[in-house]
């Protein structure tokens, strides 16, 4: 497994500092685990960062110390690091570090930090340093994370292109009689053999009937002749998320399966279509549901359009609705930012389509980082 | 799959509005996605349930309506459930939920809600309501989780009977040659061939000096002759966890390899000995610790001896240490408790031996849920 080399890292901590700076912030406490990942290649499932204009300390508890010791000495070593081991709780020793640090005015994420933490912080650092105060903040790293770096965007075509080889392998394993849940579990085998470190999410097999729920989980049912079924899953790449979704259909299709596909592709193909460098988020989503709505099927399409991708499988941007409370957060797409393109059309009772691919947007419009369905394929 | 019957989910209804009275509460937000599981039987990814004292509101968005709305007509109903469809956000939805309730004091899960959303909250409901108040409240559902009921015990009973198979047959896997990477995909597919939905949590092996690692990730290293290879696992079966671990070792153990076991097997079998109602966890941890520091282990043991098993994988009661500012949440142990027992010895670049088993509280003493390891196994 690679990690993000030195110099990217450094960047990172250029940028984050400069939004401190428009914050006025003295320190930010870092305590969301894939901002932990971005900022110091940590991928362990407990750890802290705080982050001063000069100095970068992570807190981590004996599980990892000799884990991260031996990170330190490669070429994606943390810029920086002063590696603090926990004594007792990691918020005990948070609580020292930030007294240690001597900062006034020290951010913390409030969209990640629970109250009562916050509480217990509170308590702990502002009535002991009258002029110490907690500030929240929201999405210092994750605007960061938004837009994708040189050695992201090398990893996402990587994985994309992976991810589209499972795709094609995995038709293999679709046939009549087979369980959902045999065949998610064989897709989950072709997700490792792929080279991914697991599965993205829980994988979905959605057949028949079933592929009317957008999330269905795998059963027992098994695949007969005429269904539908959607193809759910994606996998974990370097740390990074890809994720893809195909339908395809057992046998002859129907005059409605071919129907109902047609106008979901032509979603996904208009969705794909119009990103590019400033357009909306909203007029995104409003290409593929426009699309479904002119086929009669506006109300079978109940979900958003995509998803950020990276470090997590649902990031920012959200390609969805304008929605009442929306504040527009990252309305307008920039090049570097990776995001899917779903679109399904669900009719309960009957079963479902989805089509999903991986985009990246560039200077020029976007690049797909997933192949494209051209046809609805008949197994 | 198996849910709660709707008996179960009644009494874990009762309790909470017990908790609910005891402190002041016309209402409980339930934010916490591994409680909502537990009083409503929900195992999609994103829900909230408000229980007053005669109503219980479970609010969910359009991909999981047909779902919910199914496993209503089955014998696992949650009592009362009143659905209602996210319109926009979640949180909006929730407000209106709030406001429409017309309770006075509301509480919510301190250690789950984050301050962000608690602040959304707190401007759009007491601005606008004077006399509604948000209470933080602290572990109301986990304090019921932590003792299982009838319904929990037997899923309990068979989940380690089906984990103690996968053990034993994960043993046909364990070769010289085998990848940490590849043997840890083995040890998956005979989870998910065992019965289990999910494995647990990223299956650890740890192999040779890897093996000091306590939260190693399985890599590209090769198992090899002499190596003690720790095999640490787990799967989710009916919505409960269960977790395990042993170590082996390949081809002939050394005589350093035979006396870290035995002080580690000793440990084991001292805590395990001294489960019993009533006993303090710090007890239960001392047994373990103690044994390995007359061995003159006493720093190779960094974590804790064990910790609660139930929707999550790390719950009360935390078998550890007293350390300060713990304020002894669940000290004693009680009769329906069910936890690991798992201590380790670890040699930075020697290696490691750890054994882990699951233990149910009874009357009596306890019950072992998995099969214990008496002897260190030459592969």
């Amino acid at each position: 497994m690679s990690h993000a080399p030195t110099a990217a890292l450094e960047r990172r901590h250029q940028a984050l500092r400069h939004s401190m700076t428009e914050a006025g912030l003295d320190a930010l406490v870092v305590t969301s685990l894939p901002n932990i990942t971005y900022v110091a290649n940590f991928t362990g499932s407990a750890a802290i960062v705080v982050l001063t204009h000069d100095r970068c300390v992570f807190i981590t508890d004996s599980r990892y110390v000799t884990a991260v010791t031996d990170a330190q000495a490669h070429e994606s070593a943390c810029p920086g690091m002063e590696l603090v081991t926990v004594d007792g709780a990691y918020d005990t020793t948070l609580a020292a570090v930030i007294r240690g640090i001597g900062g006034r005015r020290v951010g913390f994420e409030a969209a990640q930090l629970t109250v009562s933490r916050h509480r217990w912080l509170t308590a702990t650092l502002e009535h002991q340093q009258a002029e110490l105060v907690l500030v929240p903040t929201e999405g210092l790293v994750e605007s960061a994370r938004v837009i994708k770096d040189d050695y992201e965007i090398a990893i996402f075509r990587e994985a994309g292109r992976r991810l589209s080889s499972v795709a094609a392998a995995v038709l293999n394993d679709v046939r009549v009689g087979i369980s959902e849940r045999d065949l998610a579990l064989a897709v989950d085998a072709r997700i490792h053999a792929g080279g991914f470190s697991a599965p993205a999410f829980p994988t979905i097999v959605a057949s028949g009937p079933n592929a009317a729920l957008p999330h269905a989980r795998p059963g027992e049912r098994r695949l007969s002749e005429g269904d539908l079924v959607v193809l759910d899953f994606g996998g974990v790449y370097d740390s990074y998320c890809v994720d893809l979704t195909r339908t395809v259909v057992l046998g002859r299709a129907s005059a409605r399966s071919r129907e109902v596909f047609e106008a979901v592709r032509g979603a996904h193909d208009a969705a794909v279509g119009t990103v590019a460098p400033n357009r909306s988020r909203f007029a995104i989503d409003a290409a593929a549901r426009d699309h479904l709505a002119s086929a009669g099927m506006a109300d079978a399409f109940g979900h958003g359009t995509g998803h950020g991708l990276g470090i997590e499988v649902h990031e920012d941007p959200r390609i969805s609705r304008r929605r009442p409370g929306d504040e527009g957060v990252h309305e307008f797409v920039r090049p570097g930012m990776v995001f899917t393109i779903e679109p399904g059309a669900y009719f309960p009772g009957w079963g479902g389509v989805r089509i999903e691919d991986d985009v990246l947007v560039t200077a020029g419009g976007c690049e797909l980082l997933t192949h494209v369905t051209t046809e609805l394929l008949e197994i």
